[in-house]
């Protein structure tokens, strides 16, 4: 699949915004012309089409029957949007069947396709029997005598595009023609990527190579490769994205005025295109640092004022603009506080200049106390979020959004889901998801994280009793918000494969997929990356299957176990040190000594964090009979020698499972290497050196982890595996 | 003392090479006249003056017998050394006795000091009746009647400046003019200062502000700050300064091209005008970097002519070059490794270049493998610079130095003597101290460090029996070295005090006595510099001196015990963090488990490093009964129930230090406060805010190193003091 990009000197000023649209246009009712030379630099590249690499449908009957739909494209609307979604269309098509569309403005009799939105198909006088659901489309066939005819119809622009983007995963997957129709919609109402990218071009926590926006100290010139990731995006269902990291760096708190506005304006205008509203995160001492003003109170009539004009600034050079996040008060970066101000009075006033533009406010709720002194056992950085936050609920304005990471803590590779989400009733509410691997492998390990959020959406906090799960919390049907959603930090860099790591890609994939839909299961998401991404042969796609299955409970085997998390080191995060966070000040221990490990959050004895959740959840936390194993060590500080319902003792457990994941990642390699010759070398080759990299670092944790543990016990190895002394 | 700067307009072209001649020369016969002007600004910079800052002596009597001598100063040189020397009497005379001196190139009659060499003296007809050393001068009064002379003569025109600058000392010191009279010399004949400093300004290791040399990736032009950097060194002795880091990155990589080389004989005149050379740390692969050659091979003819030229060319902008120092093959800086050479290969290539010019290759022996595997106890970091050039001793060219650093590992708190020092009898051999306080508070904490490398040069090595001390390995006369000496790497930046820390003046005061005279007690370089920079006040001297005397032991104490060193935070090496370096590549291990502590390095059990040493020192460090306990765990790995020589256990030791070190830094603060009026306010104030962030981080030491072994053993500490869990 692919559009012509601006340098196909294609490009005509329009759109959106002031930026570029992204293809030739012909006279309404005539076919339009498409370059379609580029799409041959594309073929070639398997890394970088990721799963709209669209190959030729082998198939010749199948072929033959989706060629008589496809010769014809009709369509009435010249919104930017319709035309991305229109060239998407006809390029799909050139790819799959070989075919030469046509496209036109007026009914063209025959066979065709039309594509519009739900307007457009009542205007031209089809009928729409069902009530669409915002951003939602319907892909359906006309009956009619000797005509081959479909509509695609969304209920917006953006729907529009996710139904011809459907429509071409469809063919892709293998559906006959008789079998295409489909009504859906988003779930969730934002679905927002976070870019942790600096104006330098280094991307925070990046690890597939630098900044496809920015490089030494300037937006781009090609925009090129930012078309195609909007593609990616648009793709999956995406609809806003953050293009600045949420630590506001000096340059990048500029962005919010005229000397950085009319490049961002040109990113804007390309995500524009594809139903993607572009974000900025801005300082909150931004007033004081670019501003020139003696204060950045929120409460302060200057400060406000500043903000508003700011604000219309910003509107002027991008119309669609989406919003402001900030991250506030945390780690060291400015806030409220300063100025006696509370969250609410911060994230108002950012929201008030917002508000007539329609434009909403980000407040991250990653707020805790990173000076902690470890010796005071009964600070605990698990329950900040809740207790900075819950007793504001109720005071924010309505178009304020809270981002709440899925965890209490960090990303670890298994965490309890923030209480947050249960206890926020009169707060719109959304959830933060980290796509790229901080914690989980740095792109380096394999480790496919949906199976991670899904059960964090799938999660219970019987807020309005059984069944009020976080999906129902952050798509805003529990608490009836006004604005809802999920965000992902995105783990997209310049690398040639985009993440680092070529199965990386099914987590950005995976992240779209399930921000659209938090009912698909992770086998099905997972199955449709690999078909779009692999194609359908069985071995291929059983393997890849299986890896991606297993391999968040890998990473959990070699790393740290029970819920503990941390024991990396410090700064980067990546490898294990055990001690690496114990006697910091950033609140992150598992005050392991010569008996036992793990912290004790109970009501009884510990932090009481477990009260921040509603019952029965808090007792089952607090239990430790009734508490999940895979979050023992979060919840509950435990002995070496106490038994598992396994039967195994903790320590034996701790051995047992970092012996195993060595294992398991070595068999990885085996199934790996069993695909040679069934999947382009590049990427065979380039997961392999991954897989290399996993299974080295794997041992290095594995041993690290035991030894640690066996020089602090001397409880050795029930089955006498090499433990180094 | 103030000598006016290039600024004041004095500034005449002239002296050693291109540069600076530092201020300005009457005709000969005539008074100089020299402006005073701008000695008022460092009147009032008491932190800057260091031990510089001479103040008017208020001796009446005292006075006016100085008077007698002070007036007129003869000499008959024009040599840019000499007239440093004469311009820093001059300017001392003035401040101490608020004489208007006169200087005569004819002899004057009267009374008068005559400065000069050993030619000028017995050209003037002077009887000189010993022999002097080089670079060693003469005090001396000639007894005339009714005419007070004074010789200050210099065995060469370093000597001069010596004799002048220890004059002035004396005179400081309080001693009469009739005391006056000394007779002295060098010890050492290298006595080099090393600066890890980069050219973007950054200090590798730098704890006191960014670089005086460069800024913004040049060198600077203010150049008063490096004449008064070059007068503190002289005022010590230093003889010798390396201006960039040892790991040479890319842009300094071309210092030793005319693209650099302008900017940096600025800098060599400057030093040159107070007899130091100037020398380059150089980049082994400078041949492909910057050069265009497909290789850095030392045996290749290319490769040398490479070097002879670019040799060649530094020694037309300096004519007095000291030479290269380099870093190879060691912590991934590029070396003769690479093309199956050896050090001595590398080494003797470099060196040939630099013969015919008399420059000096110095070559580092700070070689190991960093990449070690912890699981592997045969592995010892500690026997590597052994094990790397003792094979190699007598193969070096007779101008390459191997610059060892003082123990085998990397400038711990404490640590044994390298064996390197006795073991290489035919090869040039410099000792290499650490200033800057890298392991030892970062210039935060207070630790004087002269008794620890004056433990170091007094070591005996019995490398020709009893009496073969380090210091006569370093001084070349144990081996009848052609080249030998003493390098320190720098504690100086851009801070006001130059330090950071206005008491580690005095490690940079210590390291040019003990370089010059390492038979000087820590005790007598100590007072002298409290003497010189704060006067002779029984209650401050007795004050400063007891802070300096016990400061290294009180760092020891709250830190890592018995010399098994590390337990630093990995990276910055700035405060505690016991596993830090545990399993790291490194090779820096404690080997701590729920039993014992400590690396093995016996012959009998462990790593064979003692059999590096040869007998008595041998057997001694072999025999844990022996072994002087300071270096316990340096040795011998240890149960905690171990019973030290004091009677108690290894443990209760390591809480008992523990908790004593933090309570002798609330002593040094409530002695210091003792001192509030006594001593300049802000000298006072910054060294109490230095104090009380070192009782912070001391407190962590304890409570981090005490938790750690507490939760390892489970071992109460005797005395039911608190220890965290």
């Amino acid at each position: 699949m692919y559009v012509p990009s601006v340098d196909d000197g294609l490009a005509v000023k329009a759109g959106c915004g002031f930026g570029w649209q992204i293809y030739g246009k012909g006279n309404l009712g005539n076919p339009i012309k498409i370059n379609r030379g580029v799409q041959k630099i594309n073929n070639k590249n398997s890394l970088y089409n990721c799963w709209l690499g669209l190959k030729r449908i082998r198939d010749e009957d199948l072929r033959q029957k989706y060629k008589k739909y496809c010769k014809n494209i009709f369509y009435k609307s010249n919104d930017t949007i319709i035309l991305t979604a229109i060239g998407e269309l006809e390029s799909a098509i050139n790819r799959l069947f070989d075919v030469e569309v046509k496209t036109y403005a007026e009914h063209p009799g025959g066979s065709y396709i039309f594509v519009g939105t739900l307007e457009d198909a009542l205007g031209e006088g089809y009928k729409i029997n069902i009530e669409l659901e915002p951003e939602g489309f319907l892909i359906q066939h006309l009956v009619q005598t000797g005509r081959n005819t479909l509509l695609i119809v969304g209920e917006n622009n953006n729907g529009v595009l996710y139904g011809v983007f459907d429509f071409i995963k469809s063919i892709c997957c293998g559906k006959n023609m008789d079998e295409i129709g489909n009504v859906d919609f988003p779930r969730n109402q934002l679905r927002l990527i976070n870019h942790w990218d600096n104006i330098n071009g280094n991307i925070e926590r990046g690890y597939a190579g630098q900044s496809i926006f920015y490089k030494d100290n300037q937006v781009v010139k090609d925009m090129v490769r930012i078309k195609d990731y909007a593609r990616l995006l648009s793709s999956v269902g995406i609809n806003g994205i953050v293009i600045n990291n949420v630590n506001v760096h000096k340059y990048e708190t500029k962005f919010i005025t005229e000397e950085y506005l009319p490049d961002i304006a040109i990113l804007a205008d390309i995500f524009c295109a594809y139903g993607i509203k572009t974000y900025l995160s801005v300082n909150f001492a931004a007033p004081i640092e670019i501003g020139k003003l003696p204060t950045a109170d929120p409460l302060d009539p200057q400060v406000k004022k500043w903000w508003s004009k700011v604000t219309e600034t910003i509107y002027s050079y991008i119309e669609d603009f989406g919003g402001f996040i900030i991250k506030a008060d945390s780690e060291f970066r400015p806030g409220p506080f300063t100025y006696g101000r509370n969250h609410a009075d911060g994230a108002n006033m950012l929201a008030e200049a917002l508000k007539p533009y329609g434009g909403i406010l980000i407040w991250r709720c990653f707020v805790y106390d990173c000076m902690v002194d470890w010796r005071d056992r009964s600070v605990d950085r698990a329950r900040a979020a809740y207790d900075n936050f819950k007793p504001l609920d109720g005071r924010f304005a309505d178009n304020v959004i809270l981002q709440v990471k899925n965890g209490p803590m960090d990303f670890q590779i298994r965490e309890p889901v923030s209480p947050l989400f249960g206890a926020m009733e009169k707060t719109n509410l959304m959830m933060e998801f980290q796509i790229t691997q901080e914690y989980t492998g740095q792109q380096k390990h394999l480790c496919y994280l949906v199976p991670m959020w899904k059960e964090t959406l799938d999660f219970d906090t019987y807020a309005k009793g059984e069944g009020s799960y976080v999906s129902k919390v952050v798509d805003g049907s529990l608490f009836n918000n006004k604005y809802s959603g999920i965000a992902g930090v995105s783990n997209v860099g310049d690398s040639k494969c985009w993440t680092g790591h070529p199965l990386a890609q099914a987590n950005l994939y995976g992240f779209g997929r399930l921000s659209w839909n938090p009912e698909m299961t992770s086998e099905e998401i997972a199955r449709e990356w690999v078909l779009l991404t692999f194609g359908s042969k069985g071995k291929v796609m059983n393997t890849i299957m299986s890896m991606l299955m297993d391999s968040r409970d890998i990473y959990e085997n070699y790393t740290s176990p029970l819920g503990i998390g941390w024991m990396v080191n410090p700064g980067h995060h990546y490898g294990p040190s055990v001690d690496g966070y114990e006697y910091s000040h950033w609140g992150t221990y598992h005050y392991a000594d010569f008996k036992g490990i793990g912290v004790d959050r109970t009501v009884a004895t510990g932090t009481g964090y477990t009260e921040q959740y509603r019952e029965p959840v808090s007792s089952m936390y607090e239990n430790i009979e009734d508490c999940p194993e895979e979050l023992l060590l979060f919840f509950h500080h435990v002995p070496y020698i106490y038994r598992l319902k396994s039967g195994k003792t903790l320590i034996q457990h701790i051995y047992d499972t970092h012996f195993g994941g060595v294992e398991q990642v070595a068999q990885t390699i085996e199934r790996w290497t069993d695909l040679l010759g069934e999947i382009p070398q590049e990427i065979y080759d380039l997961v392999l050196s991954k897989l290399e990299i996993q299974l080295k670092d794997a041992k290095e944790w594995r041993d690290v982890v035991n030894t640690y543990f066996y020089r602090k016990t001397g409880i050795k190895d029930t089955h006498g595996r090499k433990i180094f002394e």
